[in-house]
């Protein structure tokens, strides 16, 4: 048996291209934060995780052209060898100050955070309890420790303590949840989730990835329950409001510490090249200086949402920047996605298995530096294509 | 029972720092690629991989610095979503040329090529088999995978064979190793193993993270033995010879699409951002207009290998750019280890479990932009430091 043959007879892709409804991997020529273009064709950018706007922000970009001038390209070794700067331990002491932990600790991806924290942390006798709705990431760090993993539904926290209850007590237990669920923009309870944590022994870890620089005037969504002592660990990427790519994790100096040296997807992998890190930096220094960022991203999420809502769109559970358009059908979903790419806005269509079926959805999503005229176009186009394919 | 208690009775490290024996995680304060510095303290680097240099090579800085200009700091999103750039498409078919292959798919990160590439093929009635020498990213990869794991001795060919005798012939099978093996600096014998592959009916995939840029004039191992055409995957990182971070997998085009919409360490983590990609475009550009630089760090790393072997270090059994000095004994490695750093050389101190007990040794490693002045220092040094330790 040719272990290929599964690549052979994938014809899935093949066939949507043919048909003109393939919307992945989409290559732009241009990117200019809140546009984009692809083969000549303008479009406003509504699908990307630049929050706040900052990759084109001047004092970001220049602070990694300046990285590269001091430090050249590329670190090329891993944290634990030759591949650390002391710009690489100055971003972990300011991270751990924004989000108000002793220490924290940077992976080159916020994959990896996930992967080698959730891993390190969950061992063989211990569980780990997941959100159904939990990014990939998670699951997959979840799946490299060597304990047991346990889920529960959505945000359901019935079921959360339903869950922790049949655990045994000397089992070790780490609960991991999204802040701020990446598809439809829901947030996790964690004012609740926290008292729970504590009543059954379990720590709990939030991947705030798409809350951090957006919830609680920047400083995530554990700062925006109150509930950041609460909270023992809190990891963030920086592909998305920190414009610049890689991730960390925050909590307790012996937990940090003991990660660093027991993760392997930091040990094994190169470190943040020094433009990373410097535009990391500096975009927590724009959150700094600029906090009406965070008020803006959310105001415009705003307008948004109550303009699609009064065209008639569902917009689901969504109270954050990230704003589905839930449609419950994939090839109606590829249909008006199609038709808002041709009219000049980019968004994401979302299918099943990645949403459950009759979830299909159009992620939108909404930046501080998006222009009110932009937004006003966007809608004006939404209007447009939702009744031209019946959706409004 | 607490899941942080194994982090609160964790003292090896704080006992190591007290002791003065602390190698890992060392912050510079500058990096100018040969030579480094600690607080102060200026060392010449033997233990990065950056075998050609080409983190501070004028065209590649620029390079990124132009993409930055134009692009900013980030994608912030998803190759399969919001994150591709037409830059992404050129380097893929760049590199699928320069390796000899028909397609190529590029990663964040080389760690994800592994994670994302193995696990994607390797399904739940297909076996995946591996080198005991090979990086943590393939073990990952392959326990991410639903398939079951087999290991055969290192570069132990008729232990292979009789690994593969043993499996099921309706089983898909995958070989997966290292091209060079980045800790002791051997080769894996692909001449021998493209044969045993066919004759079991297993694809085989190389990890050439290290030989890529370095071995068969810059093309690889697979290139330097003569058998591109049958290996059947072969993934490299950016964060070596390529003076960036991040890394892509090459071989037949359905295989390759295969990949692309089944790796979850591609579809779920952000694209690699402009300056990223445009360093490693560069450093390829490089690699073609400057053929000689692989010949020249291959030829450093012969006069050091043959220095430190008549002053009567054992250097094991390397070939390549990376030599190990051979101690054998873990107090030792860092005594070593630290009287090198003093005296001014970077080197990597490597105990077990990351090498076999009896094996402990220290990672040097050469580039072709160390010059002779700073070998001849390096070998002084070696002769010093070794006489002092009694290792010589």
């Amino acid at each position: 048996m040719d272990i290929f043959e599964k690549c052979f007879s994938y014809t899935t892709v093949k066939e949507a291209i043919k048909e003109g409804f393939y919307p992945f991997f989409i290559p732009l020529s241009e990117n200019e934060g809140t546009e984009v273009e692809y083969r000549g064709h303008r479009l406003i950018m509504c699908g990307s995780n630049n929050y706040l706007g900052l990759t084109t922000h001047p004092k970001v970009r220049e602070a990694a052209i300046e990285a590269i001038r001091r430090f050249g390209t590329s670190c090329t070794g891993s944290r634990f060898l030759n591949g650390t700067l002391e710009m690489h331990e100055q971003l972990e002491a300011e991270l751990a100050e924004w989000v108000g932990k002793p220490a924290a600790l940077t992976f080159s991806t916020g994959m990896q955070v996930n992967l080698g924290t959730v891993s390190a942390l969950v061992g063989r006798d211990d569980i780990v309890i997941l959100d159904k709705d939990d990014h990939a990431s998670i699951v997959d760090g979840a799946r490299l420790g060597y304990g047991k993993i346990q889920r529960f539904r959505h945000n359901d926290m019935e079921h959360l303590e339903c869950v922790l209850k049949g655990l045994p007590d000397n089992a070790g237990k780490l609960i991991v949840v999204d802040g701020l669920f990446s598809m439809e923009g829901d947030l996790a309870p964690l004012d609740e989730m926290t008292v729970i944590a504590k009543k059954y022994n379990a720590r709990l870890m939030v991947d705030d990835a798409h809350g951090m620089g957006v919830n609680g005037g920047g400083h995530g969504t554990a700062w925006q329950f109150g509930v950041t002592d609460q909270v023992d660990l809190i990891m963030s990427t920086f592909s998305k409001s920190f414009a610049s790519l890689g991730g960390f994790v925050a909590g307790d100096a012996d937990v940090i510490d003991y990660v660093k040296h027991h993760a392997r997807a930091l040990i094994f992998s190169a470190s943040m090249p020094p433009a990373n890190t410097a535009a990391a930096l500096a975009a927590l220094d724009v959150m700094r200086q600029e906090p009406d960022l965070a008020a803006r991203v959310n105001a415009n999420a705003e307008k948004i949402r109550n303009g699609l809502k009064s065209l008639g769109f569902n917009t689901g559970r969504s109270v954050t920047p990230v704003v589905p358009v839930i449609i419950g059908d994939d090839q109606l979903t590829f249909l008006t996605w199609k038709s808002l790419f041709e009219e000049g806005v980019f968004v994401n269509p979302v299918i099943s298995p990645a949403v459950a079926p009759g979830h299909q959805l159009l992620r939108t999503s909404y930046m501080a530096t998006h222009t009110d005229e932009q937004l006003d176009k966007v809608l004006g186009i939404f209007e447009k294509v939702g009744k031209q394919v019946g959706l409004i």
